[in-house]
């Protein structure tokens, strides 16, 4: 059993990866559908008719309607879905559960959410949404069924697959450890970056971290990146698919390795440190100004837009988008108007070999022979629009032109700048003044892309500036405007998320910037100092607003350190328990259960002195309140109250091993977890009078060995327990604690643990316990 | 002072990677100067003399020079620096301490080692050394002293540093913490690979995993590159480091990136994927023979040639050094020659921007003009020796031109191979052969190296195999041996050490390879899957060898997982526990230090009842040998038998909180710690008689709050307690435990933690603990 186990973990880490692989395939294939129906027309009527008026309305029309589809997703089918659920996840992997969060119903409306969110022009990306779409599919394919689906069905089919189908991770750990793994598999597919996916895990997401999640989200990312790779080269090229190059395609680069020379391109001088340096130290204040404002404006969202008036939210959806299409069309519009590169430049613009990146586009531009990035709207033939290049194309084609473009030879003309401060500028300032009011808003987003982009347009400012400086002082070097637009990207984006070994991994691996490793680390860590200061990154700041009881790590914050090592443990324990007996009357069960909201209840004999008074109690175990309830939805468990007089003792199991076994069974047969709020009063109206009066045995079911501290142990001690163990109860002894033995090291390994278990079978005993 | 101490612990990341930058630097030099020197000699005799004979003394002679340098450091120095060290910091991370296995003189002794043991030609690396290297690099550090140098000045300096200046971590979790960032900042510095360094340590070192060692460790890594590329570049070109292109060099890279087209040298197509899954395979079965052979060879020279005789051990590493530089250089001696490739196909070879390959090569080839990498020893001009190619150069320089050499533009030559199958055929069975012996031989060696040398051998044998058969199909499809060698190098290496992430991301960080991350991810998953099934990697296996009660993660082997669950605590506990009690008389501390030999003692007004019976006793505590040691030496703690008559309560503290703080602050200036074994005599004997009538109090001292499991628990839980808490012992409690209260995730969370801490000072209370 515990072999079969092994074999599902890893086949099921397999299946996540295939399935994020798919979904991110389709997921880009409708953006890039919706993207292109918008430009298309839009260009036609410029085209054919030209002015402002009738394009801006084909333009804004489109993308207002994008945007109804995009804002009624989240406000009428599953208002989780809103925003880019990082938050949200990282709350369950910390071990509070928030209803329908991993339900299929919010993967569906947040996965379709994001496609209209972003082809409505919203700033924001897909890898926010995936993160979550990822931990749903994780956590579903973890536990091999699904409620919404069953219930949807009215119970007919019980859409959970058998145990030995690989039906057998269903308790809360393994679900959690399998949502970690989705959301790996989410982050690599929505970037193709597999390491930067495992990683986002790892530092982010994973407060259980252990070498078996990391080896199969290793898996897991590996394998969906593979198979997203597969399918855009399939889609595209099916007959060339047995001769074609793989892994050459970067999400974020403008070309193929082949054209790209990346070499020639990012270098860095060691001059360039302190620069970097300084753009770290803005992007960590932008990051921590942009969280700030973003607060406000949650705050204002909250008592004015709030969650439970869909209407509403779904207006400033639409007026969101509005303003934002409205300004991007504008600028197009006004844009000047500029002389196409010549032949020789186009050299390299030129993909000719390069078919995933028309693919990812997004289309828009339509003109041909590798002048796909230059647009030619309102001007005349032979020049294109400057600022329509950036602000009519999507964002994340904007952000690969921002890296990329501009320079096919480096050392080639010196003297001018492919973008003109004025394009750079206005790029910088309004995407990042508008991601201050996105974040948040009802509709599936997600802030890494928006993030990068803002943060590679100040950075190729700066590195325009240092080149401008540079030829100023009369010194013929040439600088690296892309260097300095990947290092400005992770710069922001680490001051944004805070994250360090995730930015710089991703940045590399999504624009190839291989080169740039150290300045990037460099660069990460002084934003993250800089931002630190200033207090938390986006998602801690959200998952701190909303009020979940978050553990973050100790170690991290000097002061909350100071307090846990000053707290002791009894300083904050509540002594009024409520416990059930372990063999206890049906009627009162229910008075429990009705009588408050706790989740779980200890399980002693002496549940008046639990509750009334500080005297110590003796604690037999403790039980879930779905546990209960599933006792008492499908009477499993009941004891007639003749027989109830067995003597409550704790070491007494229902006569047997075997018999025990086989009520645990009868347990987990039954369908997924129930939810208490809604279903617990028709559970309890269920039962007769006369069930009622029954009693029920509570100790087979029970967890027998629940985590115990002592009271006089610092509240540090408490915290680590809770975090690296994933509790959610702790009970609390006297203190002086009483011991018997000690056990070490040596006792624990593995060759002394096998000696003892031969030896008690020699014995033929069975475990006491 | 919790800010300041947040402060140090950065700075001191910061520290370990420019120290680590340095003695990377350092060692590279070394053996440069030391490989020069022995090529160019041996070279000057082909050249001048010809014939076998006096270049082969020659070239053995000096080998074995550097072989008895190497030998003897380890035999007579320190036999702790022999080998990787990676087995032996791995136990250490785990919880357990070897005796100077970090101190200075191991260090000294390890990296003078690996600069010999690789000049004289034997078959190693020198990542593992440099893991080793930077644990003691980074404990040193982060404990800011050291003993080995306050011992060799006999006490006149206490060679450390006060509080306020960053002596802070001499705690254990602490200096573990630096120990594990240590190891990061040497693997890093030994590939130039940060973050493949930073992996390392996550996937391999630590056990206890927090994000705060993470960003450390990231800094550290980062830094620590960055140093020894500036070096380099100032090394080799003072006067240009300001326009000198950063970010270009790769370790296993034959050039810079942009001379090396990677991306048109490196791509697979999707048939290839199970052919990676194929040589996957075969690399963990490869893995798994070499650790069964060298078991073997272990066991053998266990018997043989015993740690404690050092002559031995000095003359077996002088007889592996006469054996591979006999082979290696009559293979070279025995070489066909051929013709030198063209001017045209030179182009590619010709290195001319490329400064820091040349310093790394390790030189002895001495032709000019992009053909340092055809070296002519016996042949007439305008040939060169063909197996001399790859054996009369360093390994690590054959490594890289296994990698890379032989297709300056893959489309071309498609007919003919540049190494032929006798070469690498040789070049794949005689390191691998004698891999299995080298390893564990009394000399400093790491093992990465050769494992990707004959990793990549093999790999491009396949690849040549591949080739060939696609043209016999009659396809003309150009198929990349370079890709081929990275993956086998990677099956090879992961096959070997069973690293997945770790693996996948330091072949890419050193070889360049970004374009196969998901290839090199499948591949290095099946080897480690395959070699699994035959046992544990070569670093585990040698941990179970020594026997150290290693804990590995409990969720890794389903048998182990099935004996832990079956397991009680009780029933590998010991009862007969030898205790302390809380103020004791110094004579009866003296006959309990001296009647065993445990490293802690639980403080316990009822010693008797705790060693003699099964009944429970009061727990008050927890002290360390080393700190009653401390307690002895310094008399500190003394009070006079007339005051002894303070009941032995365990909420007293010496009379108030200040004057513990106090008595802790003396402990705590006293110099690092001692070792218990040689030290414990001399101590107990500077005891006068009066003395050791006197009472010792030992209550501010212990450590309060022990963690503690109930009989009845089981051992997963033990097990889990141990490994994530870093513990060494555990008290067991009584069955059914007794409990007064519980506290929830929402007690903890900071806020409510902030409101006690605010409600307690209200109050004035102190602290009650």
């Amino acid at each position: 059993d515990y072999a079969l186990a092994e074999f599902w973990k890893w086949t099921l880490a397999f299946l996540i990866g295939v399935t994020m692989g798919c979904i991110g395939f389709i997921v880009d294939w409708g953006i890039e559908t919706l993207n292109n129906f918008k430009y298309y027309h839009t260009v036609g009527i410029i085209a054919s008719r030209g002015g402002f008026a009738s394009p801006f309305f084909m333009y804004v029309g489109i993308s207002l309607m994008y945007a109804s589809v995009a804002g009624a997703l989240v406000s009428f089918v599953e208002p989780l879905a809103a925003g880019s659920g990082i938050a949200e996840v990282k709350t369950y992997l910390n071990g509070i559960h928030i209803r329908g969060l991993l339900a299929v119903r919010t993967l569906v409306a947040k996965l379709i959410g994001v496609v209209f969110s972003i082809a409505a022009g919203l700033i924001a990306g897909k890898e926010g949404p995936f993160v979550h779409g990822g931990g749903i599919v994780g956590g579903g394919i973890g536990s091999m069924g699904t409620q919404t689906l069953t219930s949807m069905f009215r119970g007919r089919w019980r859409l959970e697959v058998p145990r030995k189908w690989g039906g057998f991770f269903r308790n809360d750990a393994e679900h959690r450890d399998f949502t970690a793994i989705g959301t790996a598999a989410g982050v690599a597919t929505a970037f193709a970056a597999p390491i930067g996916g495992l990683l986002f895990t790892i530092e982010e997401g994973a407060s259980f971290y252990s070498t078996s999640i990391f080896w199969r989200g290793f898996v897991s990312t590996g394998i969906g990146v593979f198979t997203l790779h597969f399918l855009v080269e399939a889609a595209q090229h099916p007959q060339n698919i047995l001769n074609a190059h793989f892994g050459r395609y970067r999400d974020f680069g403008l070309y193929t390795d082949s054209l790209a020379f990346y070499g020639s391109r990012m270098f860095y001088y060691v001059w360039d440190v302190p620069i970097f340096c300084l753009m770290g130290a803005m992007g960590g204040f932008m990051g921590a100004l942009w969280v700030h404002v973003n607060v406000k404006v949650t705050a204002f969202r909250h008592r004015f837009i709030p969650v439970r008036s869909p209407w509403k939210r779904l207006v400033e959806v639409i007026a969101l988008v509005l303003v934002t299409s409205s300004i991007w069309f504008t600028v197009a519009y006004m844009s000047p108007c500029r002389q196409l590169p010549g032949k020789e430049d186009l050299k390299y613009f030129e993909a000719s070999e390069d078919m995933d990146e028309e693919f990812y586009a997004g289309g828009g531009q339509f003109r041909r022979h590798g002048l796909e990035h230059f647009p030619q709207l309102w001007c005349e033939n032979g020049t294109y629009s400057v600022y329509g290049q950036v602000f009519f194309t999507p964002l994340s084609q904007a952000l690969r032109l921002m890296i990329h473009l501009g320079e096919p030879l480096p050392e080639a003309r010196l003297n001018e700048f492919h973008f003109d401060f004025s394009v750079l500028g206005l790029f910088f300032l309004l995407p990042y003044a508008l991601m201050m009011w996105t974040n948040g808003v009802g509709a599936s987003t997600g802030m890494f892309v928006p993030a990068l982009a803002v943060g590679a347009t100040g950075g190729r400012l700066m590195g325009q500036v240092v080149r401008a400086s540079v030829q100023w002082a009369g010194v013929s070097l040439p600088v690296s405007l892309t260097s300095y637009s990947v290092i400005g990207a992770a710069a922001f984006m680490a001051g944004a998320t805070r994250m360090t070994l995730t930015t710089t991994v991703m940045v590399m691996e999504t624009t190839g910037a291989m080169q740039l490793i150290v300045p990037l680390m460099i660069t990460v860590f002084v934003a993250k100092v800089v931002g630190d200061q200033f207090g938390m990154g986006m998602d801690d700041t959200h998952m701190k607003i909303r009020g979940a009881p978050v553990l973050d790590e100790p170690a991290l914050s000097p002061h909350q350190k100071m307090i846990a090592d000053k707290l002791a443990v009894s300083e904050l324990m509540s002594m009024a328990v409520v416990a059930l007996p372990p063999v206890v009357k049906v009627r009162q069960v229910v008075e429990t259960l009705r009588c408050c909201s706790h989740q779980a209840f200890p399980v002693t004999p002496d549940v008046k002195k639990a509750f009334d008074s500080a005297e110590p109690f003796e604690l037999h175990g403790l039980i879930l309140r779905h546990t209960v309830l599933h006792l008492l939805q499908h009477r499993i468990g009941f004891v007639d109250t003749a027989q109830a007089d067995i003597p409550p003792s704790r070491s007494h199991i229902p006569s047997t091993q075997a018999a025990r076994l086989k009520l645990l069974e009868k347990l987990e047969q039954r369908p997924l977890k129930l939810r208490p709020k809604d279903d617990q009063e028709p559970i309890i109206r269920g039962l007769s009078a006369a069930q009622l009066e029954q009693m029920v045995d509570l100790r087979p079911f029970m967890q027998r060995n629940p985590f115990v501290v002592h009271a006089d142990a610092s509240l540090s001690r408490a915290y680590r327990l809770f975090r690296t163990m994933g509790l959610r109860h702790l009970f609390v002894a006297p203190p002086a604690p009483k011991v018997m033995g000690v056990i070490t090291r040596k006792d624990i390994a593995e060759a002394n643990a096998k000696l003892a278990l031969g030896r008690k079978a020699n014995l033929g005993l069975t475990t006491p316990s």
